[in-house]
Parts: C-alpha cells; sequence; structure tokens
C-alpha cells in the first residue's frame, strides 16, 4: 500500500508509471484495486466496491451526471515490465491500454472537489478476458443504478488524443459442412466436408463490406474468415469442415440484423453463432458529449473496434472513447505512450468538466 | 518361445491364432520375430535376420523364384485382443491385416520342402508405420539382391480371397495462402488468406477424377482436400492457410506425372510435396502370376489403395494381393477373418507352388 502518495495522485504522469508499476494482468487486479480504493477513501467521493471493481460517485447534487471510466487490467506481461521512461515515451505493459486513461481518470477523482456535473468514476477489473468476467458488465448485470443517473460516458479506452465515437457491433459465427469418412484411395464411398466448404470461402471472397456514415462518422464493416479447419488423417476424407467467420458491423445495425445478414451471406450452410456483442451509436447529440468535443476542438471519427461504450450504450448512456494511448500500440510487445498526450488528456478533462461552455 | 509348436505350425488357422496372441504392435516386433525365426531354424531354408524382419530361402536350383511377403506388425490395440474364435470368425486386432496372410505364408515355409518354384519367404516389420522405418523397404534398400532374382511377388496382404493387382500411386501436397495480419475490426488493413484458399477448394471440388482400365483392371482415382486449417484467433484476419491434398493415382501415371498433374490442377498456388509413393502396375503378365489366376479362377480387380507390390514393382519384380481378410475390416475395433478363407487361402496358395499347370 501506499506507492500512490499525494505527489503520485496530483500528476498524471508520475501516476501512470505507478500504476503500470503495479502488475494487474487480468485476474490479478486485488492490488492495483486495493491501491486505487485506498487513494479514493481521503475524498468526499462516495466508495463502493464489487470484487476488484471500484465505483466512486460525486455526489453535489449537479443536474446531470457523467462516468469516467477506465480499467484495470492488462494483457499478459511480455518482457515488457516494469515501465521505463526513454524522453517523450513511457513504455511498458498497459501504458497504453489503459493506465495512461486510467491514470487521467483517478488523478481527476482524488484532485478535482468542485466539477460542473456530478461524476461516477469507474475503475473496473477483467476487460481484456472473457466478457462474462468484465467488471463493468457485472457492475451494470447487478447494480446499473450506479451508472444509469448518468446521461453520458467517457471511456478513456486509448484514441491517441482523438475522440472516437460509437463502436463497431461483432459477431463470430460458424458455418459448419458435413460429409461421411472414406479411406482416401477410395475417395467415391465418402463425400468431403472439406470441398463442401468451397462456396462459403468463395462468397467471402467475394464480399463488398458496406461503409456507412454516422453523425459524420466513417464505419467501415467487415466480414472475414478467422479461422477454418477440417480433416482426420492424411488418408481419410474429411466428414467435418468449420469455417469461423467474424462479422463487425456499424451500429445502424442491431446483433439480430447484423446475424439475418450473415444468415443471408451464407445461405444454405448449417450456421452457430457463438459470440456476439451489441456496436454503440455515436451518440454526439448529448449535450456533455457536445460539450466534450468542443473542448477537444477536433472532429470525432467511427471508433473502429468493440470497447465498453456499447455496454454504455445498452444502458442507454451515450459514450465516447478518448485517451492518450495509441490503440495500435495496445497488446504489443513495445506497448508505450506519449507523456504530453498524458499531460493534455488531463488538461483537456479537466477543463470539460470545470468550464462552462 | 515355443508357442508355435509342430502342430500349429502344421494348421494354418491356429497358427493365424497364434501369431495374433503374440503382441506385436509397430515397433514392439521382437519376440514375434524371435518365434517365427525359431519356427523356421527347424528348416533346410536359409534363413537371414534384419532387424525384426525374417528373409527365408529355399536353394532348390529351381528356374523360377517366387517371394511370399508378410508384414508381422499390426496397429495399435484397441481392445480387440487376444484373439477370439466365434463360430467361424477369428476375432482380434491383426487377424485380417494381416497375421492370417503371414500365417499361411510361414504355414508353407515350414510344411512344404518341394515347392515347384523356389520360394523367397519375407517376414516383415513397421508395415503399419512411416515407410523410413518400414522392413520390406529396408531389405529392398540394403540387401536388393535377396529380392531382385524373383520373378514374381504374392504379397499376403487382405483382399478377401480375390486378387487384387497392382496398386494405385499416392501424393500428399501442401497448397498455401498467405496474407497479412490485422486486426478484424479494421480489416482493410489485413489480407485474409483463408479467403484466398477459396480457388482450391472450388477446384478440389469440381475435380472429375479418371477411371482408367488397366488390364481389365479398372483403376479410380481420387483427388481431395484431407485437411484444411487456417486462423490465429477470433478477432485477426489470418496471414496464412494451409490444404492438405492427397491424389490418388492410377499406375498409367508416374509419381512425377501425379505431382505435375496436381500442379496442373492447382496452377497458381504454392505447392509442397510431402509425401509420395509409386503406383504399381497389375503385372498379370508374368508366368508365376498367370498361374496364380490360373489356381484363383476368378478375374482379377485393381487394388485401391496403396500396398508394399509398389516396392517390388520399384525393383522390377511383378506383384499381386491376395489374402483372406476383409480390407475393409483392417484397422477397426471389430477386425476379423473368415477362418474358411484362410483354409481356402492356404489351399489355393500350396496348389499354386506344388501342382504344375
Amino acid at each position: 500500500m501506499g506507492m500512490l502518495s499525494r505527489d503520485v495522485l496530483a500528476d498524471p504522469v508520475a501516476l501512470t508509471r505507478a500504476l503500470v508499476d503495479i502488475e494487474s494482468v487480468s485476474g490479478n487486479e486485488a492490488d492495483i484495486a486495493d491501491q486505487v480504493q485506498h487513494a479514493l477513501s481521503g475524498t468526499a467521493l462516495k466508495v463502493e466496491r464489487f470484487g476488484h471493481t471500484i465505483v466512486a460517485r460525486t455526489e453535489l447534487g449537479r443536474p446531470e451526471r457523467v462516468v469516467l471510466a477506465g480499467h484495470l487490467d492488462t494483457v499478459p506481461l511480455n518482457d515488457n515490465w516494469p515501465s521505463r521512461t526513454e524522453g517523450n515515451l513511457l513504455h511498458g505493459c498497459g501504458t497504453s491500454d489503459m493506465k495512461s486513461g486510467t491514470a487521467i481518470a483517478l488523478h481527476l477523482a482524488v484532485t478535482e472537489p468542485e466539477p460542473r456535473h456530478d461524476v461516477t468514476y469507474v475503475f473496473y477489473e477483467c476487460e481484456e478476458v472473457d466478457s462474462a468476467r468484465n467488471g463493468l458488465k457485472i457492475l451494470a448485470d447487478g447494480r446499473p443504478g450506479l451508472l444509469t443517473d448518468a446521461s453520458f460516458a467517457l471511456l478513456l479506452e486509448p484514441t491517441h488524443g482523438l475522440v472516437e465515437a460509437g463502436c463497431q457491433g461483432t459477431l463470430r459465427v460458424l458455418a459448419r459442412t458435413w460429409g461421411r469418412r472414406a479411406h482416401s484411395a477410395r475417395s467415391w464411398l465418402g463425400d468431403n466436408a472439406i470441398h463442401k466448404a468451397a462456396p462459403i470461402l468463395q462468397r467471402l471472397l467475394g464480399y463488398e463490406p458496406r461503409t456507412v456514415i454516422i453523425d459524420g462518422c466513417e464505419f467501415r464493416e467487415g466480414l472475414n474468415a478467422v479461422r477454418v479447419s477440417g480433416g482426420v488423417a492424411g488418408n481419410v476424407i474429411p466428414d467435418e469442415c468449420v469455417v469461423e467467420v467474424n462479422f463487425r458491423f456499424a451500429p445502424d445495425r442491431s446483433e439480430e440484423q447484423a446475424a439475418a445478414h450473415v444468415r443471408d451471406v451464407l445461405a444454405g450452410f448449417e450456421l452457430e453463432v457463438v459470440d456476439s456483442a451489441p456496436a454503440a451509436l455515436p451518440g454526439l447529440d448529448a449535450p456533455p458529449a457536445r460539450e466534450f468535443l468542443a473542448a477537444i476542438g477536433r472532429p470525432p471519427r467511427a471508433k473502429l473496434g468493440w470497447t465498453d461504450v456499447a455496454r454504455f450504450a445498452a444502458l442507454g448512456i451515450p459514450g465516447l472513447n478518448y485517451g492518450p494511448g495509441d490503440p495500435n500500440l495496445a497488446h504489443k510487445q513495445d506497448e508505450h505512450v506519449e507523456i504530453d498526450k498524458i499531460v493534455e488528456g488531463a488538461d483537456v478533462v479537466r477543463r470539460w468538466l470545470t468550464t462552462g461552455p
């Protein structure tokens, strides 16, 4: 305990470094959650803990409430821990995704007692693993009232200092073909399931994905085979082949419409939906969103990926992604963050939370 | 030692049962080879041993020499050992493939001192595993002279009492496609290797295999994907896909011609030949082959599969497959052989070896 001193909490760069140096690969968030909880316990915020997820709320009676959210976990270390500073770059696992963003939220929670809007800070566990373990999902399922009184959510996932609005949905489908085994020396006695998968790949190869403009944000879709497998042995006609297909879809489609589209494209094949998560519309009309965009001063772009803003959208809370990290460095061995992007991010978010329009 | 008593050796059915009950899964042939060697040591045959492969030759000065060959090993036990007799059926691992055939050869080696042709008996190890360990291949490579003075070979592999002539060749080829990884949310940054495999499967699906008649035997070919694999993760555009293709070809093609044909069919793709074995022509013109067919009294059919007759063919020795086992029961849990087929097989082969045309 106590790594997060008052001095460290007052400096979002030092705080990023300190959070990175508390190892918190998904499933191992106990220590970092303890330290975040301890740092928040000295404030006027109302703090509650669920597993290793911490919720801290101002209770200032403001007419509007916003969420600032960041996850505490990282992907597994990859010989890139602890942190290391090199000029303007802070290197290490979690620097971009997303301890620099989480540090901005924690820094403001501790140092900004009088925001214009009430704020619900959420520091949550297990974002990088199975959806069922996701701390924000568990909170949204179990105690939605702690979130639903907000009219806007800012998720500090890496966007490299830009505003990324909404997010794509994602759907994974298994397309299966069946045949009959036989010795390959007498192949006419069998029925080749791998050959039968040819039209599946052919349709995916010829598929023309849409680009959809929503609220000025360009969402590109994609329908791709991500895995294929089939076969028994080098001398056996295969009786089963599975093509795993991932559809990334724009937020003008619901999950059901996305699944129906994949069923259209792959009509005639046995399909099984194995994973589905909704898209989120950009949600730029909410007043706090407009204020935030004004504070940034640059137009938003579409989030091309899936993030937890979709969980907020599902609760009826419009959300934006904004963080100092570069999303292209997330999960990479050479993950790093630009220090001046952290400073700029903390300034922008504080200005939004304190200065009137 | 000593399980193979004089009484057992005099009865091909009892001998089949005894050989089955000496467990000899490939790699574990020491015991069965010892017992076969011991059984042969009491005869006038010239016996030599190479690993667990036994060669026993008559030296009668006959103008013509024939080979009788059978392998000693079996595929792994599958809760089907030791043997069990049920009416006309002898059940157990190796009953069909091919201890019933090997028993006929060993029975004749011990009980038939005066065949019309000189005979080279070959009892060999490791037929059911990698070609490099095959006892007949090792013998053909290291001491070909022990085989090449024969003008005909009879391989007692299971044919259910029919004569199966020649054999198909077999070729295995990997067809690879390459792409570029990217996050599936931004698939346009990548290049999908699985989609690129569509034309490979499409061409295999549309392929029309030949049927070729050679010496009255109908050889059917087949070109099949036997395995397909590709993919990195559920959210990554795959950068590699591999389709493993097996070509079973008629003996009017050489291995080189077979490979060239596959290159034609899959033109434009990266191909790697990983396994190749030549076909064998029926070879029905050799006088001992004609005599054998006359002894059987039924027309031959093509061997649809690969057998070691191709190794004899490669040494310039025409060969036929003939054995009591049912080839469709080989490698199956319920493997068995019909007892009267063993008796009939031993009679036919003895008649051929002793009675003039």
